[in-house]
């Protein structure tokens, strides 16, 4: 599909991409540009024909397709070093949660504006590293390709066939929509999740009760999403600030109300929201975006 | 151990404690008191010496363990009926989520404040239903037992000795900080997913965009925990109103912050935030409360 391929940032995400490239036959030559020396030593393991660039530079005019996959905090100095090296023969992509402020960034260098296509595979896990790594990660999963006027229909197709290549199932989206809607189905879970961690170590202090050893009764499932890379998510929650707020917003009334419900001892209003929550359970197993297998916490049987 | 037990109510717990009873060998006799026919007929499959009894009448003063895994808002009635028949010869027990009410109801009873000794299993699933029961269930697993005045010795070391030979670890508390405790770190947690789910349903209505199809990035995890008993988690929310309530408003003060620190994009208090989570994560794994094995959410490997 293409002679030379780049992976700038080789972490969960880039090492992923390059595990699925390399089974996939995507590409003749597969380079990394990767800082962490921990890092290199587990790609190397990966597959002794992979390649390492040191530096952004004028090699990177070669790469048919170069694939960000770093923490959004560093896009601004990659793009910066990039810009001088592309053209319209390259194409770019990128792997970020969060699309208007990597738009906004993109479309100050006239350069990268019609070559470089967002999108954003809707995969990931709690952990970090190229070692977590996995052929399969994208598989099954949606990735959101950020489609808009600058963009021509040939370079959006080769993206498309790019992660479809890879196992994803493809949805276009513009960049508004997309950070809407990851607001509350990705930043606002994570958020709660953190802010549950916070006030139950809180809670630990005020009352010195030792509660982080309950936590099998609920608590311990969230704890795992709050486990997830800090500087990913501080990039996200600064970069799609005005949405999450909204969204935090959303939930706290909602959060008014329940206590409301609770004081009045509200049967049929309560029984409602908790009927309806299980409603979306079963919608979102039949949409195949979890298992229906039950958890019961630790491995028992 | 014992001659006699009764299991009333046998759903997911009870016909886990039913089980566990039989590969343990607890009792000569196993009797359970189930109202479902449904039930009924997945609690048949486990073992043909099951006895069942229609009615809680004299046949009760026979038991030497009396279980109630009933919802607790049955509690009512169930008590109604076991105190006609109970003496000090008999002993009780439950596995409900609140104990503050629990005990009020028990206290007023004068047949019971000595025979009823309070347990709550740290254990469970989002799924309900003797289908799911396994007996290894608790294995692993706190039982909180509450010790009070009231409760001697013997009968404690009796109810001590059950819960262990089913594979708990005990843990004796009083109702008041069981229950403070099991707010932050079960009810709350259960009630701030149900609200995720809540305001995800709000949010589709008020855009009119399909999120749930999008649940992979993070709401998934979330939906599994609000897919769990409506009925027992009414009965929680207003058995444990007051801490609740207060865990809530703890909840709703660091959100506050929380967007706080967005807004000013307060780089160093959020990552201390994010970085303390991951610490939590870490103390419960190594508390052994959650496996270490990370999620990449449907079976991809």
């Amino acid at each position: 599909m293409f002679n030379n391929i780049l992976i700038i940032g080789c972490g969960l995400i880039g090492s992923s991409i390059l595990r699925a490239s390399i089974s996939k036959k995507i590409s003749k030559n597969i380079y990394v540009f990767e800082k962490s020396k921990k890092n290199i030593h587990f790609i190397k393991k990966i597959n002794k024909k992979i390649r390492f660039i040191k530096k952004i530079d004028h090699q990177v005019s070669d790469m048919d397709l170069i694939l960000l996959c770093t923490h959004i905090s560093q896009y601004k100095n990659i793009i910066k070093s990039l810009q001088k090296y592309v053209s319209s023969k390259n194409l770019i992509s990128d792997t970020g949660s969060t699309k208007r402020n990597i738009e906004k960034l993109i479309n100050e260098n006239k350069n990268l504006k019609d070559i470089f296509i967002l999108s954003h595979p809707i995969a990931g896990s709690e952990v970090s590293g190229p070692e977590f790594g996995n052929k399969n990660l994208f598989r099954d999963k949606w990735c959101i390709i950020l489609k808009n006027k600058d963009k021509s229909a040939k370079r959006l197709k080769k993206i498309e066939r790019f992660w479809k290549k890879i196992g994803s199932k493809i949805i276009f989206m513009n960049s508004i929509d997309h950070d809407k809607i990851f607001s509350i189905t990705s930043h606002l879970p994570h958020l709660i999740a953190y802010n549950l961690i916070k006030t139950a170590i809180d809670f630990q202090k005020k009352n010195k009760k030792n509660v982080i050893k309950y936590s099998a009764g609920g608590l311990r499932d969230f704890s795992r999403t709050a486990a997830s890379n800090e500087i990913m998510w501080r990039d996200i929650f600064f970069g799609n600030s005005d949405n999450i707020i909204d969204s935090i917003n959303m939930f706290i009334k909602n959060l008014n109300k329940f206590k409301r419900l609770i004081k009045r001892k509200s049967n049929k209003n309560i029984l409602k929201i908790l009927k309806n929550s299980k409603k979306v359970r079963k919608q979102i197993i039949e949409l195949k975006q979890d298992i229906s297998k039950p958890n019961f916490g630790r491995d028992i049987f």
